[in-house]
């Protein structure tokens, strides 16, 4: 059976090039993804597939019950867009200014509602049932993932799995890892209120510029001193803004940064330290201070056995050339919210085009769409696998 | 003489009222203000006192040669406005949007001009020649005063003396100092060129904001450890701009600020160990910088004898009733140039309004107008003075 | 055969404990442990067992040549002490002032010495050729692996192993790992050159305390800005040692520390960053500096497949309960040296004595003496496994 | 009778010399100044004027009462001598291991002593009374002149005055200021706890050796950012001392420094500066603290008219060929004491010997014995000048 279906999503690869091509152009962004969720719900519908929609905001989920027993098990795609201007010299380019896929979410939904399709003719033959999970606002925090898990959306399911395509990593390589595989990403802001004054009385003022200075220069300390070694955190001030004038002492400075980190235990200890931090550097200088932290996705930990299941793809489907283990990208993905709940493994399906791949979120961000079938095939292949398991 | 010509001051003190409200509601800005030199010109040309215009700029230098011999001295008022919005609630509130006379140069004009008209009846009598000298531009650097003597308009000058109305201090205190007396004033611009990258990434960049925070923190150890404690000086950082993203390392920090400082010789040392800074923390990271330093006013250091001679005006004019050595502002003000090049002394006269003053440059800043003909007084009583010196 | 190889190894545990209390009431410190060499060599002696001495120092090395073809595989124990007062209560106690076995290499000599006792009935069905690698200096950078390989001594060989008795680990418990076990570490000792002076004359010198703190503050970001967060490294200023005077400003200040790292390609970057810092911030207020960085052992990376092995020895020992991969230690180790060499692995064998045993290098410190049987059996087995790999 | 007394000041100068070099050979230290004490003591019983013991401590006061009306001021001198090596090579080299008078106080009690001896014959011809004032322990804080002044000795007196041999200045020059002429002279001990720990794991300590640096560099900043510029304020850390081992975390380090200021309102701030800058940099890394501060002599303020008088002493007397107004110095001087009680002026008296004169406290420090008649002659002029004022 496996190997028709590999053949039914070859065979719909031009489709599937057609659903992503057109989604590319008409991009959503996060909380906003209204016509790509009804157009998702409508493919399903156009299918006979039953589906559900509005599943903890613009969330689509769909279901196959296979005619024979077996696991539940979630395949998601995420599908939100992000707010930059799309500079590509192609003729899917985003006709929506401003906003653009520069991350591939539009390949993981077109992959995800391919293999749907694909499915169908197979639907008795398969065991267990497969929920075909739409995700909306990955970009932005607090995410999708969080609503539909506590809409009780995935209470039912066993399993979890999901894929990037990655456009850094050459087509037929699969990365993943059997632990911590994408950083927890938190958000700060610091308000140092000190009290401004002219610039030749600095004893009649509170220097918010030096203060926050040091605030900068001593929150490095903490990764440094504060951390194990063999834990991975990392604090960024992105944004330092004070003062107007060049001789007038600022009354405030505003820091702006991020925190990441991979061991889940370690963002309680980073909050409170930055907070010891701020608080002692603002009292030796008198000033006062607002230490606003937005906790964001945490740490994205796959589940051992899962994750192995995966790194044998290689052995099922030919495309795939090599598995290999990664280190932890520090980027953010709220997938990392069903792994908390449920077991599974998030990976990476490489999706290179050029020999100099632009990045994720680049402007000129493209990928390969011939990585969308092997996410395809190894997205069902993992499925069966993991019932028989 | 010096009687009649008091009693004369005080007769056209309505007329000075007038002068000056007129010019309050006809600000300009420095190196902008033709109305106002056109209207000291033609005041002079009415009163047939023989004048010149456009000195170095917009200057207006007029002369009344004495009948007996003596020394020339230039009496000096400034007459350029502010981009301050006046919120005074007064008949003769400024006219123009966004400009006022915040600083008092509305005054020193007035004064000048009818301390001139005061003094044609006595012009044989009186011994020497007094200068009347006009000067625009003081409030904005590189300032009128520079110009002026570069024309060579004060080359025949014997001696400069000039005041401010200070709206702090009380009428009838004269206010001077024998040695500095304001502060130099310079500004400079820093601008750390570091590597910009992922916020998760710091290896992969060089943080400007770091190692901006950490050139503002050593800064401050010039004037601690680098400038002898018994000398004044002062390095503030009023801007400290970097960054756009919480998530995305700076390769950009600006830092504007400024210096003052009352040792003329502290200047190149503070330049040459603020370079050091700058280049030595960037160098200990990998990154450039740019460093601008634009000299202001050199500090304001009063002549020994002239000052003293100040000192003394409350033995001639009965207004006064106090003089006092103060300790130097850190403002800046370009009559330094003049007493770079020739002998003189800068006094402050009081003219304090209400209870709580507001201070110069404040959108409701005024003075007493009684200040006015007692400036005009200690003027021409130090001209007289300094002749038999 | 292993089996009787077991059993012969707890034949002779009465003498492994002899011996062991032999070397424990005798240590020797690093590089002068000329005694207990030739207490090893004689040893050998005895049992008739080929051996040559002084090899790369006071190392000893004696060779079993198996009766079979095979690969030839060293199996290495140390045999220096420490310059710590033992603090035991115990019969066994050191008897030399100031010295103590605080590690336990007198059990990883005593483990080899029997085993090689044990081996001797069994040579002609042996396969290959045991190397018996007893090194000296291992607590002392640079070490004794280093002067024993550079003299060829392990050219021959085609693997190494060697093992820890660890008494913080329950005996019965293996520990390893697949990659880096333990860390680099390095040593390093910066000395600024100020320039002194009366404590209230600060312009006139150049204090080292405060430049010395600068380099102390900023050295930390290296490890937070400059290093890949994942990455595991560490900068450790130990010492700080400035100035003689309350009110003397001091010329020099010395600040000693430690260096640790997992990923050798750190070591020459870390120098690189460090000298950098230590050179800008001098330069910043014009003093000079002396850096010296002494390069102490390599991270011990072990060998995939040899550690591999090494995880399987629960299948074989029924003593080992649990074969464990740990995160790596970020103590030193010269068995680095080998595997930078010879493909090999380390590995901890679990040596607690008691429920809250001391740790190394404490003055109470002791093992359980079961481990050493444990220990042997591992080393032959793991020689055995890897023959016909 | 001028002209007479200053004629017996020359005529004893022999004597003066020969006092000088006796206490010099026999320097005690402060505190235990007994025979010195003794020595003077003597040396008014032989004279036959009245005195007292043991004066706060080792403190000797003579009396002259004049027979004719008029004020009571006394004339100080301090004897005590330095733990300093007298390194010269002249007949009258201290006599005593490790002890001299590096700071010249010998020479102000040989001048004190034999003015009294000159001042006997005219007696009856003197107004006022003269109190010869002989403060011990000058040179260690608590110091001789709060003990004298507790013990009511000089609750009678109308004035004070006291006189510095300053080896740096030419002979016939006399230098001092109408405000504040010496530095107030703190200092201060700054314990900092952490938690020590191993070298390579620093989130386990709390690293004295980071926390010390930061308070360092930060206490710089309460000059430059808490001090008014105008003011002038030293903070020094001259020791700092932490660690024992490079590869151990520091638990402790000591930090100990000195403060100095002109205007003793500043004292107060800083300290309150200081506390906060050590308890919030502690506060942010878990630490604590123990901050003495321990107050030295406060700023020496002479009183404006009696050091006019002073300035006017090169009318008087024809080897004084200057008198000058200069910055004051930021040593330290227990005279301040005095001149919190009682209206009075503290000078240098030139007393260069060399052209290239060793400072004082410098093992090889001498002065012009010349200088000591010049203050003689100055410090009864101002006696006598001070009577009729």
């Amino acid at each position: 059976m496996l190997k028709q279906i590999y053949h039914s999503i070859e065979a719909f690869y031009e489709e599937m090039v057609h659903i992503r091509r057109h989604l590319h152009q008409y991009p959503e962004l996060s909380f906003q993804e209204t016509k790509t969720a009804a157009y998702i719900a409508n493919y399903y519908e156009t299918l006979g597939i039953p589906y559900e929609t509005n599943i903890g905001g613009n969330g689509v989920i769909a279901t196959i019950k296979g005619g024979k027993p077996g696991k539940t098990i979630a395949l998601r795609a995420d599908f939100d867009a992000l707010p930059i201007q799309d500079e590509k010299d192609v003729p899917y380019r985003s006709k929506v200014k401003g906003m653009m896929h520069a991350c591939g979410h539009d390949g993981h939904t077109a992959t995800l509602l391919t293999l749907a399709k694909a499915l169908i003719t197979y639907k008795q033959e398969l065991p267990g049932t497969i929920v075909f999970l739409h995700q909306h606002a990955e970009e932005y925090a607090p995410g999708g993932a969080k609503p539909i898990i506590d809409s009780g959306a995935i209470d039912h399911v066993d399993a979890v799995f999901g894929t990037h395509l990655w456009a850094t990593t050459p087509v037929g390589v699969l990365q993943t890892s059997k632990q911590a595989f994408m950083a927890g990403a938190d958000c700060f802001t610091i308000e140092v209120q000190g009290k401004g004054g002219h610039g030749a009385y600095p004893h009649e003022t509170k220097d918010a510029i030096v203060i926050g200075s040091q605030i900068v220069s001593q929150l490095q300390q903490i990764v440094s001193r504060r951390m194990n070694p063999l834990d991975t955190a990392v604090i960024t001030v992105g944004i330092f803004e004070a003062g107007k004038a060049f001789n007038v002492i600022a009354d405030k400075a505003s820091l702006v940064g991020t925190v990441r980190y991979l061991n889940p235990d370690l963002q309680a200890t980073i909050m409170k330290e930055m907070e010891a931090v701020i608080k002692g550097i603002c009292m030796s200088q008198d000033a006062t201070y607002r230490f606003d932290y937005i906790k964001g996705y945490p740490p994205l930990i796959n589940h051992k056995e899962e994750a192995a299941l995966l790194l044998q793809m290689d052995q099922h489907i030919k495309e795939i050339t090599k598995t290999e283990t990664i280190e932890p990208s520090m980027a953010g993905e709220d997938f990392a919210y069903y792994l908390q709940k449920k077991p599974g493994a998030f990976f990476f399906t490489g999706a290179q085009k050029d020999k100099q791949p632009f990045p994720h979120h680049h402007p000129k961000f493209d990928f390969n769409e011939q990585a969308m079938p092997i996410a395809a095939k190894t997205l069902i292949t993992a499925y069966l696998a993991y019932q028989t398991r």
